[in-house]
């Protein structure tokens, strides 16, 4: 088998056997197949597309490549989230606890933020004592204890994706929908969950503008969950603006102990039902609405919050800082964002929110940068609010008047206003099963 | 400027400009824009093409990009000829003697065969004493002595597109007419020819297999020669069977020798006529059918072939070998081809026909081989000829009987036999000029 004879089939819209997919994948990370050969079939894939079989394929492949976690002591009803990203992104720290509390067992491998705001692992970090670096043996005995545990990803995860992923970066081959869903699924894959529930963000704060993008790659990705023995299903959610009101670890920390204590921002807590809803309606074949009705029982009664307290002191996290917040280390500056005239909030262009937190500290300017846990930016009005002239639309959270300067002009820039009230925008924008 | 956001422009089908495309070529030439960005375009380009105006700059600077030749010393009229490739195409030995017949200037750099036949200065080496490693020095005072002088390609003429072509090689990005049209014509203009006739061939011999594709090449050469200021046009012709009868080194020296003798077949008659035709036209701006009569004249009065013998004299060939070939030098074996069945010729498979040339030994198998001078195929019978049953179709010349053998058996097998006579096909299918 030869790859330029691969390249060739590709090109010429031709499928790609699995055993080809297969010869690929591993001459690829071996290093038998070069970098040149591979950014032209990754050219190639973006003109032409894959199936839903050659993308499942590519996907298997691609998790095999490395470690592979095996959950299977854990049971059945082991279950992963993912997230296209987003900003103000907090769903895993609510919807994980009430999954876990409808019955599932999260035993989730998390990411450190890439982009401009901090990842799962940066926000639970800013909880003083909270380990997220626990060995194999710690993970499942955290899991085993309190139903929940959320760790760092180990590095040797689908290394296949990595290779590809950083040639695909420099190719202009990034934005192809077999090559995005291969690259998220293959670590969910190798990840080890028996339950995948995705949330595929559009607007301007996503990745996908597109609704109809996003929906194509929601339908890829829980195909290739199906193939691959994964019960997967998908929420297509706006991300025209930022979710909640918090972007910045310990903000956002915030934020979601208040949406599993019963308050928070109505967003933020819809989406997280939705998500934990739809993981229990695939993992348990049960109707969705029952499942919405048993994810609000969890939530209500508090055994939601319980589990999201028992993971913090299971991973050696403070209660003390859970339950009191009056009593956190606050950022050294804070400043407020106003409203430079009367009007409507009619768009937030959310990747610039995210930037305008970055720049508060809050997020990686560049993969070395470290973060400021106590910086971000919390939001006092979203799209569709109105404001007067001089009216506080945010308060923005620093270490340094600068940065907290920096953050509040960039805000600022991101908002456009409007003498009329903007339409509103639903939040859940579809739901994608294996069946659907 | 950054090659990324070059990719990205080709990718969405948009086009490069000047300073792009000089940018692309000088940065891969040095090194600077590594392999992998560079099949990806090349890919994105196969999908995408390129506007004629595109394709013009990539090749200048295709051609700039090494030691360009400057012919002007010369004059004006300075001519090169240019055939895609085929088998038994002698044309250059013929068709450029015509032209110098007619008052152009021949300075021509050529290339040995890369395929599986020889190219014209392994025809030429035949010759006894024939030089085709001439210094630029002596090169141009046999043109100047002569108006004829064919010497061997300098290694340094467009090293761009020498790693450009080898990176294509090994990604299947050879198919693309911009790209095809590039690569040829940037050795053409580094090779500094005024004039340049172009014979693009199509069938089973060609590289273009099919005829439309065959004139978009050809008319894509001809906008690349003329916005870079060559008077430059192009014939469309049928390779569907070899040209002429003779095929390998000796056996076609012979051959075209006899065509300026005013013998020869009238298929390689008819093509170097055109050819020629076709370069005095462009160059001295004279309707076709009056270059056509001049071009008949200098071949009738033995102009032509006197052109001929004074390169060969000038470049240090032995005269009596061309004169006299009955004092030469024959191959050790010759073996006939016998009709397996009495019946027409409908089809020759000319690649093959090719490659049993090549396994008596009158191509290379490598880039290594040697070849052997005084092998090779004469035909007796061509398509549309009717054979009986045991008679010689073709006489087979080879060092041994293993060769030659080999040489019978996959001639034998490129011929597809029928009980009706044939339709002819035409040899000439059409003319490109830059005003059509």
């Amino acid at each position: 088998m030869r790859m330029y004879d691969l390249i060739t089939k590709k090109k010429l819209g031709e499928e790609l056997s699995p055993r080809e997919i297969a010869f690929m994948v591993e001459g690829y990370t071996k290093g038998d197949i070069p970098d040149y050969q591979m950014s032209a079939m990754c050219m190639a894939i973006c003109f032409r597309g894959m199936t839903h079989r050659e993308t499942a394929d590519l996907t298997q492949y691609m998790a095999q490549s490395g470690a592979q976690v095996d959950l299977s002591p854990l049971g059945e009803l082991t279950v992963d989230k993912h997230s296209t990203g987003g900003v103000g992104d907090k769903t895993t720290l609510v919807a994980e606890p009430m999954a876990a509390a409808c019955g599932l067992t999260v035993a989730k491998m998390s990411g450190r933020g890439l982009g401009f705001t901090g990842g799962t692992i940066d926000k639970l970090e800013s909880i003083p004592g909270f380990r997220t670096d626990l060995s194999q043996q710690e993970f499942f005995d955290v899991v085993k204890e309190a139903g929940i545990a959320v760790v760092g990803q180990s590095a040797d995860l689908a290394p296949a994706d990595k290779k590809m992923y950083a040639l695909r970066d420099v190719t202009a081959t990034v934005d192809s929908i077999p090559l995005i869903a291969s690259s998220i699924m293959s670590k969910k894959l190798a990840a080890g969950a028996k339950v995948i529930e995705l949330d595929v963000k559009c607007g301007s704060g996503a990745f996908m503008q597109d609704r109809e993008q996003a929906e194509l790659l929601a339908k890829t990705m829980v195909e290739i969950g199906s193939r691959n023995g994964r019960n997967t299903s998908a929420w297509i959610t706006n991300m025209d603006q930022p979710l909640g009101l918090a972007i910045g670890n310990a903000l956002e920390v915030n934020e979601a102990i208040e949406t599993l204590q019963g308050g928070g921002p109505e967003d933020l807590k819809e989406l997280c039902v939705c998500l934990c809803a739809g993981a229990l309606s695939t993992a348990k074949n049960m109707p969705l609405d029952v499942a919405r009705e048993k994810t609000l029982q969890v939530l209500a009664d508090g055994s939601a919050l319980q589990k999201f307290r028992r993971m913090v002191a299971a991973q050696g996290g403070d209660l003390e800082w859970v339950d009191h917040p009056e009593k956190r280390q606050q950022a050294a500056v804070c400043l407020e964002a106003k409203a430079p005239a009367s009007g409507w909030i009619a768009h937030m262009d959310t990747a610039a929110v995210g930037i305008a937190s970055m720049l508060t500290g809050a997020g990686r300017e560049t993969k070395e940068s470290t973060i400021d846990p106590l910086a971000g930016i919390l939001l006092c009005k979203k799209t569709g609010a109105y404001a007067e002239a001089g009216e506080t639309i945010a308060k923005v959270y620093a270490a340094d008047e600068t940065k907290a300067q920096a953050g509040v002009e960039k805000l600022l820039a991101a908002i456009t206003w409007s003498d009329n009230q903007p339409e509103h925008i639903p939040l859940i924008l579809g739901h994608i099963t294996a069946e659907n």
